[in-house]
């Protein structure tokens, strides 16, 4: 079994007729895009959907999920979405699929964010994994050279397959800020960044996750709420 | 003579050979476009420069200014554009032409940026104007739902001639916001703004005007600088 497969599944058995859900993006959240439609089509719930993703929305949408319009919807009953890193304090790293700037908006306008993991994704700190920075294209080198005056390290800018710069479904780009060790200054450091015009949206996200589900090799799931420490 | 006109030719008489200019947007930067060509035509000027709007870089290019490219452009020597309404501590509320984050962007990476305004922008505090907010089109409504919660005023989203939202040269949208008086919490107010996911930036600029140009309806023009009060 694929341990994000065993989670996605355990993950999509929260949402229930009637509610608002918001899809995630990446190889995760299209397990639990696929989950949620097997329960939708054996059960017969009725539910509506936002994806964070023209991927993850066409893939609903091929599953017979109904996307709702951003003007009828207020708020997300629940939202199940994956991580690159979960810190002890749920605070997490996202971006690594490119969909964190919709991803935040969603997270930011939902009541249950189900973060579905394996467990090489919780780490004690985060910062091992490149931190995204969603930038506007407009002399988006130069906001690069004061995101490298600020903190110093190593920025690539994310590229399409062709070598190009990567054109997010918002029209944006991708600069990944590489650390390579604990983020400085977490809790300000959001922030920090959008002082920088140019800056649209980082991948940390804090205060936006209130359930974690791991998923094992074995099948097996642990679900962590936040106060929890991360025990198996 | 139009007052915006004469401060306008004013300020381009900053513009000295080989430097790198940044183009503002709206009625005031045309007048000012206009002036920089001409001075170029007539003294053999080579400079380069940067617009931040596509309206501003076709009337550059038609006057045959020469447009540079972002990766070859580190900073700019001197920017001119206008400004809705100045403060007595040289912030300002911009935006309303809708290139307010081109604006910022190119404002940041200025050494001196000219400010070319009437007698009438200048304000004892900003926010009678509206300010404009950026946002990202996907879930512009919740985005505007949470700034109304934030801030209790009217907010109004910026439409096109077609009465559609209107989309920046950038694919963003602008939320108008209507204080309709002194802006709350000045200081703040940008990073408080931008801690909603969607926001992008902002019409208020702090710390990014360095030279006040103020034209008169007689054609003169008074001239400030930040720290020196507004008298005439």
């Amino acid at each position: 079994v694929n341990p994000k497969q065993a989670a996605s599944e355990k993950a999509a058995s929260y949402v229930q007729d009637g509610m608002t859900v918001g899809l995630g993006t990446g190889s995760t959240a299209a397990y639990a895009i696929t989950a949620i439609a097997a329960r939708v089509r054996s059960e017969g719930l009725k539910i509506r959907c936002i994806a964070t993703s023209h991927a993850s929305e066409e893939l609903a949408r091929k599953n017979g999920l109904i996307i709702a319009e951003w003007h009828r919807v207020s708020r997300f009953d629940v939202t199940i979405d994956g991580a690159d890193e979960v810190d002890p304090a749920y605070r997490m790293i996202k971006g690594g699929g490119g969909a964190l700037l919709r991803e935040k908006i969603v997270a930011s306008s939902t009541d249950r964010e189900i973060i579905v993991v394996d467990q090489s994704k919780l780490k004690p700190s985060l910062g091992a994994f490149p931190l995204p920075v969603v930038v506007v294209p407009f002399g988006w080198q130069r906001t690069r050279d004061r995101l490298e005056a600020m903190f110093g390290c190593e920025i690539t800018p994310r590229e399409a397959v062709n070598g190009e710069p990567l054109v997010t479904d918002d029209g944006l780009q991708i600069l990944d800020l590489h650390f390579g060790g604990p983020l400085p200054e977490v809790d300000t450091l959001e922030a920090t960044l959008k002082t920088i015009p140019g800056v649209v949206e980082c991948g940390l996200f804090t205060g936006l996750c209130q359930h974690v589900i791991v998923g094992h090799l074995d099948g097996t799931t642990h679900e962590f709420f936040p106060g929890d420490p991360f025990t198996f």
